[in-house]
């Protein structure tokens, strides 16, 4: 199977945090077209098990294949580090995880050396971000979903995750989709002189990369068509998605039953 | 098909929190066994479209009557509220909602009429709880997940979430089997005159009327057996398990997938 340049760039996430993903793709790669699958009937990825979290994004790169797309960007966090491996050996076209281009920038920047890291609990536990600090900031998720971003018990919340790094590190990953969002409080509670590090923007660069090395750049003059999936289509989508991907979704916009 | 008061009561839930419930059963019905399924690779129902609660709460149903259940009791408060009705129609067994016996106990202990209830983003949008005071609180779930029962930061979540019922309601419904867990602190932000009502001991005493009217109670001496049934079975689950049924899980435990 020949893969050509014209074909879309694949992305999928265990929800809508990825769409911070696609944000910083599309800066970087603004031609190209995108098949975005957020597995929203699914989400949250990043409490479940290993076994899990690979059968579900192995089912969800099966969608983006059926959309014949020339590559895939896990742009999930916990799936990058749980199944990242494992779709890498499996899948025929190349598949990107958000972990390693974090990394390597992480350790371009650092200079004492002393990187930390946060995340879910399973991106945290795969040990995926093999650096000296780490946390796990489990309730980040939610209060970002909620909308509530600047509440004094998101404050709290913050101040009790991330005052440890404090004087210690130089350099940190944001390594959950969802944090680049409140990135103004994580550096507030890290000290000001920690730089951050936005997987997202991370990777977009690495694709692109890769993309001009293979000759596989889309050839369009115009702006890339983008073509969003979500596995469950509520109410709220629009509000929450706007948040994630920092304008409204009026383009194409379909649910889908991946096990179909 | 016809049932037999030996067959074991099917309870199911979105996922861990329908343990409360199970301790409630247990007191009420120490000699009924029990098959008990928690969907863990998918939780939380709460956020999720009516569509797929009613397409997960039919696959859970689906399992319990494969286990020959005599009849099915809805733990989580989001699919009884969504797809209680929905599996009413379709099954040919009992099916027990958990919201109709608590909005009965609750018009029989208030006094001023004015009753108020707290639950998942679905279950109040649905309207099921048909009373004049509700309110959404998204962030209990996962403070309580987590263990983080006395943290000031949930002090400062549910003082917004429920300050407004102060001085307004005499009689409050605990919509969603989480929230039992801080009945407490719950019950210092409404008021102490205010009284809580936990549709897991309703339920108990509704199944006990149903099987002791329609001779269904199982016979035995002894202590009934339950057998605990998850989608995902992670490192957590002991310790989360523990929380909500107030007890360790010796028994039974096993992984399914209800897609085979």
């Amino acid at each position: 199977m020949k893969i050509s340049g014209s074909q879309p760039i694949g992305i999928f996430d265990s929800g809508l945090g990825g769409l911070t993903v696609v944000k910083e793709i599309i800066k970087v790669l603004p031609n190209e077209d995108i098949v975005y699958l957020g597995d929203t009937a699914r989400v949250p990825y990043g409490t479940r098990s290993k076994k899990i979290i690979q059968k579900f994004s192995q089912e969800d790169a099966n969608f983006l294949l059926k959309n014949k797309v020339k590559c895939i960007v896990i742009a999930c966090n916990t799936s990058s580090a749980l199944a990242g491996g494992f779709l890498k050996k499996k899948l025929k076209i190349p598949v990107f995880d958000v972990i390693n281009p974090a990394l390597e920038k992480a350790n371009k920047l650092t200079i004492n050396g002393k990187i930390g890291v946060i995340g879910t609990r399973g991106t945290i536990a795969s040990g995926a971000y093999n650096v000296k600090y780490s946390q796990t900031c489990p309730l980040f998720v939610p209060f970002i979903e909620e909308g509530e971003l600047k509440s004094s018990a998101l404050q709290l919340v913050a101040h009790k995750y991330l005052s440890k790094f404090k004087g210690k590190i130089d350099t940190m990953i944001l390594g959950c989709t969802h944090y680049p969002i409140i990135q103004k409080l994580i550096q507030e509670e890290v000290g000001k002189r920690v730089k951050l590090i936005n997987p997202g923007k991370c990777i977009s660069f690495e694709v692109k990369k890769y993309l001009e090395e293979n000759k596989l750049l889309n050839g369009q003059k115009k702006k890339g068509k983008i073509k969003y999936f979500v596995t469950d289509l509520t109410d709220r989508f629009k509000n929450v998605a706007k948040m994630f991907l920092g304008k409204k979704i009026d383009n194409y916009l379909k649910e889908v039953n991946l096990l179909k």
